[in-house]
């Protein structure tokens, strides 16, 4: 339960001074949740960040609803007897920020549970929280306010940044590193073998994944997600990325700064990322290639060649009815005959064309 | 093993008194399980539910073979010498109910391994069982013969139901509730966080999600599978859905009871499948989008917009060689070109046509 | 560290005597590890495989580089002063093996942890080693030198052949095979329940999956796969085979020995696939079809029928700015539409270009 000035305050702080809003109606009224704008009542904070929705943001009985000035000039002329509007032009960025303030906090008590099995060569901040059933190799370094919950495993070497938080059952291998302010989900694993190997005589000799994996701070990985170690020199994620679930991630990939990958992405070896791109879920990334900066891909594409430019790119096979299909898909492996047929034509029409003209030129 | 006749009553108990099947031949002959057409002996029972293998079914050794009318009149009309025909127009599911009656019941004793970590605060029913390394946080709930095994974490406030299996490894967070009769294989994660995030300033905001996953009764969840946590408000999964591996089911969703889901879909937040639909595996559904009941969208198929009603729908790029893949691919960037031309060639024919036909008249 | 000639024996030993290669220079110069041609000092092997990197090759000061005939000829045709050359017609062969007979082995000790539960009525080689938090189940056959690394699961009667390595967190379900040499990396899951339910009334009735999984020798698999048992009969990974991360293989596929599936790949039920095929990421491959020994399947390419004879595959959609593919994609729906056009303009054409004769001839 917090004030909306409380809150105010609260969302100021975590956003680095750096978002100011004006609030309108009472800021003593207390707010002790979110809620979606239908159904928000007198005790929860919501918000409008889309003018769709402005239909609902006008009846909604929520206590205090974030907006920007021109949905509220536009809903709200004279002020709201219902909400406190909080006037944000980033409004949904202050919900975010508000959203954080309010959830409850639920790190365990510091320390180590009885059933884990912590290596004596680990060092482990007494800080930190080390769930039941985890288990920690030799010379890991696990930092001030980390948790790594009920059956995680850290390898050998291994480094978890502070305040970062392994969700249960979460698997690290030896020699990778995980910044601070992390969260990893259940079932992802970071740092097994990338898929290496040399032909000969026609089987697959395993090349040694030599590498490791090394993330920076503030990167979310969703459960089930890989991130593969390097072959030669590491896989890394830049500060700030968001990974979405069951996101596969290649040896020796880069992922710039602040991208956003959204789930069932496949990254394929040795592909650059840059920074503050967004992967459209489903995307599929060929290895080896290089992604401008700020690229925004939709869902379900192919990338298989670089991007140089930024810009939002696409490729899906539109969707239709089965039968609709079929009548069209087959055409797709005769596109150059279909072509082909067209130019001469074009050429037949054009020279019967002149033909014409020449024959009425002649009359 | 059982007789034919004991078969028979248990399938019709299995299936609620709502499936009969006529037997043709000694009733008392006994079955030890079940086997394919080309495989099975006389100890088994097999099936034909596919009239292209009817060739298959004449010269099979199975002890009893369940088919239906028209195919028994096809292939045995006087009755077959190598088996006892069981007669049902629900061939699979008298199938599919009998081999549940012939499948070895494993469930292991009730009871909490001595490694298990349950904290005091869970409520765990004595018939259930609690296998070794599972953990069970405070506030939850293990329903009456339930299965937690190996290696299983289940939150604070977790509800498990009646008779829910949950295999090796599988990871429930806190507040998600599972219903009866569930089956939930290994690797997959109920209630991660969904992907939730707002931008600001060139870098992403966590929205905590603060919503669980509601998941009804009879339904099967695929190893490896995850499903999100709603953000505000839930995600749920209705009675009787089936979900194969690797699925990833986004915050807020709703998947509507008895759909089924192969394996690798991915289905982005907000969005609502309905009842009895059938995704293909590899298929992609976007985000916020509403599918009609009884659709049923082929492999490797992207769902971008609304299907409104219920059909077949199908979105794949046809398979060729990569040398005729290389000549038609690269005209799919100028279709509209190809069309563009198209026009001003019948505008120039028929142009041509008037032409010739005033030549005509005016002669 | 080896010398140049100790790394030579040792990639013969390990290639069985069929890998030869002339070293010149000195033979005696060690070598401490691998890297690649731009970061290798003098302490390293690097490799050139690909006559595109010769530019780097001309410059490295790695210690030893492995490099073809043609290579060395073109770039070194006085020797290296850098670099001792170990010339190979497997370059990359050759450096894989080396690479391996660098690596540090980090085997750990023989025996078991204390917090492992292993079921009496198991077998356990007293060589292998079983890691903390592991569980081994009735019957269930650990061979020599194995490794059940922490917190895996090994189901009643499965079998780990020689010098398998399940990393930690690997699920296998009851009566699964698992040959020798194999590596399993973390959070696969082998043997859960294929996906196969019998439609009855609007619901799914499941019919129980009765078969294992039998895995070959020499095979690895990827952190996060899934591999589902058979419903009657065995799901069937051949000797050699390589499976990368997040590959979904379901119910009673068989795939040939030495092929190598990478990231991503959905393969449905009773798929066959050939010997030494390669399936592309994230590539999907449709249930009950079969696929020639040989056979590439690009990435991203679903396969949606059988491929008879070997050969390279494609069936990408190609990206392109959304604003452009915005134009292109609708017409898909539309390209029988269009072959009409054309067809009947063809006609109109030729139709007009005989009466257009025909006029001549009357004048």
């Amino acid at each position: 339960m917090l004030s909306i000035d409380q809150l105010a305050t609260a969302v100021s702080r975590l956003a680095g001074g750096e978002l100011s809003a004006r609030v309108v109606g009472d800021g003593q009224r207390t707010i002790a949740g979110v809620a979606t704008l239908e159904q928000a009542g007198a005790e929860h904070l919501s918000f409008l960040a889309n003018p769709r929705y402005r239909r609902l943001a006008a009846v909604t009985r929520a206590g205090a609803l974030v907006l920007a000035e021109a949905d509220r000039a536009a809903l709200f002329p004279g002020g709201s007897e219902a909400s406190v509007l909080i006037v944000c032009e980033s409004a949904y960025a202050w919900f975010a920020f508000a959203a954080q303030a309010l959830a409850p906090q639920a790190a365990p008590a510091p320390g180590c549970a009885p059933s884990a099995v912590v290596h004596p060569g680990a060092q482990v901040d007494p800080s930190s929280s080390i769930g039941p059933m985890a288990v920690v190799e030799e010379g890991a370094c696990i930092g001030p306010a980390a948790q790594v919950l009920a059956g995680c495993y850290v390898g050998r070497q291994v480094r978890i940044g502070e305040s970062t938080r392994l969700n249960p059952g979460v698997r690290i291998y030896h020699g990778c590193r995980i910044g601070a302010r992390c969260i990893l989900h259940s079932g992802c694993v970071i740092g097994a073998d990338g898929f290496g190997f040399a032909p000969f005589r026609g089987q697959w000799v395993k090349i040694p994944q030599t590498g490791a994996v090394l993330i920076g701070d503030d990167v979310e990985i969703g459960a089930g997600s890989t991130i593969d170690r390097g072959a030669i020199g590491d896989t890394v994620i830049e500060d700030g990325v968001k990974i979405d679930n069951l996101v596969q991630i290649g040896h020796n990939c880069r992922i710039g700064a602040h991208s956003a990958i959204a789930g069932c992405v496949g990254i394929a070896g040795s592909a650059t990322i840059g920074r503050r791109c967004q992967l459209g879920g489903a995307s599929m990334i060929q290895g080896h290639i290089t992604i401008a900066d700020d690229s925004i891909i939709a869902g379900a594409t192919a990338i298989t060649r670089d991007i140089r430019q930024a810009g939002f790119y696409t490729g899906i096979f539109p969707f239709m009815l089965n039968r609709q299909w079929e009548r069209n898909a087959a055409l797709l492996r005769h596109l150059d005959e279909l072509r082909e047929r067209l130019r001469r034509l074009e050429a037949s029409v054009a020279a019967h064309g002149t033909d014409a003209k020449r024959t009425e030129s002649d009359r």
